[in-house]
């Protein structure tokens, strides 16, 4: 088999010819670590890299197949981590001279799944400070004067630039969605609580989210399929039925999927060319779109999210601002000064408002739609390194717990990827990527 | 028959009576109501009583039972209802005049519950202003010049005085021990989220318990049953297998309990007969009682418990604070105003506080003992009715969610009844039961 360009091998395909041993894991690790030698000193998408111990992985991979012994759906496949995801194997420094050096003496939860699925983790990936907002050193790998987007900065420009298939990374506002759309390629932020958060850095337990990203739609179900579990170590898993969701999401739906397109109560900041492609998406989708208002707080709803991050965010990092407030960035030090404020009563409020709020959308999804279609961000990449962008798009989304996928599906005039969110209701995953498939397959027909 | 002194039989034996036909609902009913004519000008147990409403519930339970249809396990039972319970066919006053005459459109879960099974709801029992600190204008059955507690005044002292063999009451630091100790009934609180609180007035999700009141432990188990439930609209109740109280509650323990005996931080506040009271049960339980510290931070723990309740308090009476805060005592409003003032992060710190401090708890229950021993109070019913005593010695339980139960086993010189706290781990409600039985019977003995 040709064996050029092995790097860009969607997961799916690669850990099938893995198992069917046509490729072997060594062969297409290698491929990866190539890719990475000729663009990362552009896009510096690694916290942390060794290739001798990624190739090592691989080769291990490799032996143990040679048993006949069952291998894993992720056998021999390569995975970028973000690093505030514990690794006992690998350094975990969440973007800060505080946690430089700190290697924890357990894995994560989801890395965990993820050797046991068979993986090979390659790496950590560049997280901005704390998965904050002060950028990490990642370029955008379609434009290395623009930002990839954070705090997954890493995951998603490693993903978009092909040295991995597969990468982690985690959601408090905005942080997988928006980087993914900046960068070009699917990520998929699962219902809250569908994937267990033990073992990463810890900003707002009502807020954070374990997200994916890949470059096709199998690969995010892939993926995503490994990482559902419960786990008593996050309180806010459940036990539930596997959810099957390669296999859903591969199914046509019975009927074309209704989409209520949602502008927000910030449709103002989106800029004149995403605005123009989301007239071009409404024309094109014709009576399976209809313009849907947000329940009638929303305008409040970025309140409740600042509210709720604010207060979590100053209790979690609450060590390192006793000890070590001098080595945080003003940003953060600044918002943990804000979150220190917050009243309970705000707080409380703030969560029983966006509860109540949910509910809206359980008449919204029951009654007539599908997915909600909305922005990712106010456009394409910003030009600069020293913001990763607005989340607002995505911030209340997060707040609300609903599933959100972003599909490169359009882009800027200076050719820089423009995500199209897709929003589901909590515990439509797997029909949410159903849905994106078919949305997919609808504009490349036009 | 003999029915004389019908309104002291148990709830169990009058339901066998009831369903077996040697006695009918409206006989009991009419005993019960008796007695309320000659004490409760004195006791004034109730907030809300329509004697003939109560006397047609009764005679439509014995009309249903010539039926030949099943019945359920309360069926034709009197029990009252603390006033902060939801019916829709009587008012609900919460002990605030903000609240006069209001009739709610629907009956709290646990109400539905004893209707569903039989009970014949004989009236509304006095509460404190909105079940917080400041008295009702219940009296203490046993003397009239002490406070009965609170905030569960009225159901601890009818069931004391013998109105009614059963009533509900409500916990959110010590409302259900507290008054049943004073008043020398046994009073029982499930473990946190064992009973539904919808349609219960919401003073803290948090620490709001939902407890019973009795005089056996037989009475006890059979009231409990009927109450746990998973009801979606409360989100701390879980879906969960029936949970047999009376079988297990009869049981003989396999091995005799071991008692940890927990003084708790706050010891000298127990009064000399209360200490005196503890020596004797220390040595009559000999080798099957140990004395046990609580956790290092204990003497948080209260503070913890005033965090989280005043935060909570100040969200759930806001609208009561905003339109009516003239009409609330000034101690109330003292306390809202406190609570506006909790910041967000010490209220999560607090709640993360008592979770760490429940894993404690954990290793104590299973490697050494079955149940703890404590005071419910510093004594009997202190005189006077402008205060409803100290919560101390049961808040920190109902901030941990452990089950509780007080057994009316100690007595004063003045003859006021003192009763014997046993806390057992989160979920071990059943076997509470027992054990409190096993005591009871050990101290019989003796």
């Amino acid at each position: 088999m040709d064996t050029t360009n092995l790097h860009l091998l969607s997961a799916v395909d690669a850990a099938r010819l893995i198992r069917e041993g046509a490729i072997s894991s060594e062969q297409l690790v290698e491929a990866c670590l190539a890719r990475i030698r000729d663009v990362d000193a552009q896009v510096r998408a690694w916290a942390f890299l060794d290739p001798d111990y990624a190739l090592q992985q691989a080769r291990a991979a490799d032996q143990f197949r040679l048993t006949g012994q069952p291998v894993g759906p992720l056998h021999g496949v390569p995975v970028g981590i973000k690093d505030i995801f514990d690794t006992t194997d690998m350094p975990t420094e969440c973007g800060s001279v505080l946690y430089s050096g700190r290697t924890p003496s357990r894995d994560a939860t989801t890395v965990s799944l993820l050797r046991a699925a068979g993986a090979v983790i390659v790496g950590k990936t560049v997280t901005t400070e704390f998965a904050f907002f002060s950028p990490g050193k990642t370029h955008n790998p379609h434009n290395a004067e623009h930002t990839p987007g954070g705090s997954s900065s890493g995951s998603a420009a490693a993903v978009a630039a092909g040295m991995v298939p597969l990468a982690l990374g985690t959601q408090t506002a905005g942080s997988v969605i928006r980087p993914a759309a900046f960068c070009g390629v699917i990520g998929f932020k699962p219902t809250h609580g569908m994937i267990s958060r033990h073992g990463v850095l810890q900003l707002s337990r009502t807020l954070d989210h374990i997200g994916v990203f890949a470059r096709t739609i199998d690969d995010v179900a892939l993926l995503a399929e490994q990482l559902v579990s419960f786990d008593e170590n996050d309180p806010d898993t459940r036990p539930r039925a596997r959810i099957p969701f390669l296999e859903t999401s591969r199914e046509e739906p019975p009927l074309a999927p209704m989409f209520a397109f949602v502008k927000t109560p910030h449709w103002e900041r989106v800029d004149s060319e995403s605005k123009e492609g989301f007239s071009e998406l409404v024309e094109e989708l014709g009576a399976q779109i209809e313009e849907v208002e947000l329940f009638p707080s929303a305008a409040d709803a970025w309140d409740w999210h600042r509210a709720i991050l604010g207060a979590e965010l100053a209790v979690n990092l609450h060590r390192e601002w006793d000890k070590g407030r001098d080595k945080l960035s003003e940003a953060l030090r600044t918002q943990i000064e804000r979150g220190q404020e917050v009243r309970a009563a705000d707080y409380l409020r703030a969560r029983a408002q966006a509860e109540a709020a949910n509910e809206s959308f359980v008449e919204l999804f029951e009654q007539r739609y599908d997915t909600i279609i909305t922005p990712t961000a106010p456009g394409a990449a910003p030009k600069g390194l020293s913001s990763t962008g607005d989340p607002t798009f995505c911030s209340v989304w997060t707040l609300l717990g609903m599933p959100a996928i972003t599909l490169p599906l359009m882009q800027s005039s200076n050719g820089l990827p423009i995500g199209v969110q897709l929003v589901g209701p909590r515990g439509g995953d797997a029909r949410l990527l159903r849905t994106a498939r078919w949305l997919t397959g609808k504009l490349k027909e036009i």
